[in-house]
């Protein structure tokens, strides 16, 4: 557990044409790799995800985001496979991010910290990979910003992947979703705590703003008939009404707790960098206003996953991306699930999902 | 312009149990009234309307908010009707609200002004038409928050209306409306600035709590697909990302200034109390249980109107209050009209709701 590598003077130059040095990037392992090295797969974690995809998570004491899928016997079978997840560049779990020391001025980074982007992500854990001594993984795999990656590694580093599965995501971020992410960064920017990113030298965070960012983002992780049926209109722990600004209503209560919680364990100025990062993605703008180019050299066996219930990365979307692969003969299933409990259906208890990985990894393990 | 009535002992007791004294009612009309009193159309306004309908709102030297369909010759014609709009209860452009003097304390009301409902600011208004004399209108008009008000004039006063107009609204608030208005209001308490609703006293406001909460309104006030036509992904007055928090994108910098503008003309408390009375309006547990229930002593004229682009108040919503009207014997006619405007097409040019509106008064009027 807790594994680390230090790049004292990584040859990697960001999307911003900024680099960092040294450059540190946390991961944690699953399972045990093979001697052909052939069975390792890249699981990518989503925005407020880190590296602890399964068992116990050491800093929540909670099962890991992933735990219902990644384990022995589950769907990523760790009797099987050799699992791989690092703390994305810009988080705050390990990885080198706005909370890291920066050498030139011994203080964090904070807004100092070049504005990253999912393909620098990547290129980052690439260097993992060549560290590990890993020339292709079996499988590349995550949902949200996670599959903003494996879209990313698909079109990027084709020749890196055997196969790969994005879930949940698009190949852009949509206007409305950059809407959203603005809000939470105005929530942020606007907690006089903030400090201009600096608050780690005031000896503070600015609590509130990200607890209001999560609270709008939490929101558009779930449907609204995932509310309404988890919440509806009840009241929280009383009768009537209380006629004040208590949280009288479940889903009320739920938001704030959802808020509270989530300041304890993310870092705000990460919040920032990896919701921009996110915004900036756009596999059609790079790619001359053709998505399909971005899967030019694209070999590998793709599964795209989504979800019917999901307004936040529609199916829609997933589609469009099928479709760029099916422009480039790339052998490629699609499963659009029926589900109701939003963009979040990822990370829960989902069985369609879990046998449609399960069989697609066995398939390319076998291949 | 700028018509105020002032009662220094209304014999109104609000939802709550509380009361206040004195109160007073900003109003506009427009029109002139008939000698039988016969012509009259109340306007309900939406959660940031104002009593300032049609012409020039002499705030915002801007056209009143529904300008577009309300004056000489228009759908609502001042040439044939009077037209009555105030100031909702709890609001901050004349009617007692938070910010009002409290004779009791001679400061601002603030978080002491009593929690209020729909219905209470239906029973002010009522009090509005006694003063003016008018025992029964011709129509009770208004969208979102102002077709609420709508709803209650039907539900609580079906004899002091001749027909009624709910445009793009709900007989209850979903849980999904109550979590977005939750995070408005706690971006506005986060605020150090708020003073726990005193600011007044401390000769500042809360800006930017209160630019957070409409910047995250105003998403659920378009549609995913008017955001994409109207900015996708668009630059603002740039050619490349500049890898850096400014609004690069044109929706960061339309939301921004929709944050920025707002906040010159609302006041944060009246926003905590009118999104709390939104959350708290349900036609349904207030008619045990059955929305039908609601309507038992309707008679008057009903035209409901939705668009299918509206998210916040689908057209699904107002489809039940039909049903509850059909299960009365109420004579109601429905329009769900195609518009990709999202919920604030209601406000917008859509000339089917206009020709709708024009046809249904017409007929009222003639009845």
């Amino acid at each position: 557990m807790n594994k680390t590598i230090n790049i004292s003077n990584p040859k990697l130059k960001f999307s911003s044409g900024k680099s960092i040095s040294p450059l540190e990037i946390a991961y944690e392992t699953y399972g045990v790799l093979n001697k052909e090295k052939t069975n390792a797969i890249l699981v990518c974690h989503a925005l407020t995800g880190d590296q602890y995809v399964c068992g116990k998570n050491p800093i929540t004491k909670k099962p890991g985001w992933w735990d219902i899928l990644v384990g022995k016997n589950k769907p990523i079978d760790t009797n099987k496979y050799f699992i791989i997840c690092s703390n994305v560049l810009g988080g705050c779990m390990g990885t080198t991010g706005p909370k890291s020391i920066d050498n030139s001025t011994k203080s964090t980074y904070g807004l100092h910290f070049p504005v990253i982007t999912i393909s620098d992500m990547v290129k980052v854990q690439m260097l993992l990979l060549d560290q590990l001594g890993i020339e292709k993984v079996l499988s590349v795999i995550g949902g949200s910003m996670g599959g903003m990656q494996v879209l990313s590694w698909m079109s990027e580093f084709p020749q890196r992947i055997k196969s790969a599965i994005p879930i949940a995501s698009a190949a852009y971020h949509t206007s409305q979703n950059i809407a959203f992410h603005e809000v939470g960064r105005q929530a942020i920017m606007a907690d006089p705590n903030w400090h201009e990113g600096k608050y780690f030298e005031h000896n503070i965070v600015p609590e509130k703003g990200l607890s209001v960012a999560r609270m709008t983002a939490h929101i558009t992780y779930l449907s609204e008939v995932a509310l309404q049926n988890k919440f509806g209109r009840n009241l929280q722990d009383r009768s009537k009404k209380t006629f004040s600004f208590d949280a009288d209503f479940q889903v009320e209560s739920y938001l704030r707790y959802q808020g509270v919680n989530f300041v304890k364990r993310f870092d705000a100025n990460s919040y920032l960098f990896l919701t921009r990062a996110m915004d900036y993605f756009d596999l059609i703008s790079e790619n001359d206003g053709m998505l399909a180019n971005a899967f030019n050299n694209l070999h590998a066996s793709i599964c795209v996953i989504s979800f019917t219930g999901d307004w936040l990365f529609p199916s829609s979307e997933s589609k469009k991306i099928v479709h760029a692969l099916n422009a480039n003969g790339v052998d490629v299933s699609f499963i659009d699930i029926e589900s109701n409990k939003g963009h979040d259906a990822f990370l829960m208890d989902e069985p369609q999902m879990f046998e449609t990985i399960r069989g697609f990894l066995e398939a390319q393990y076998n291949k």
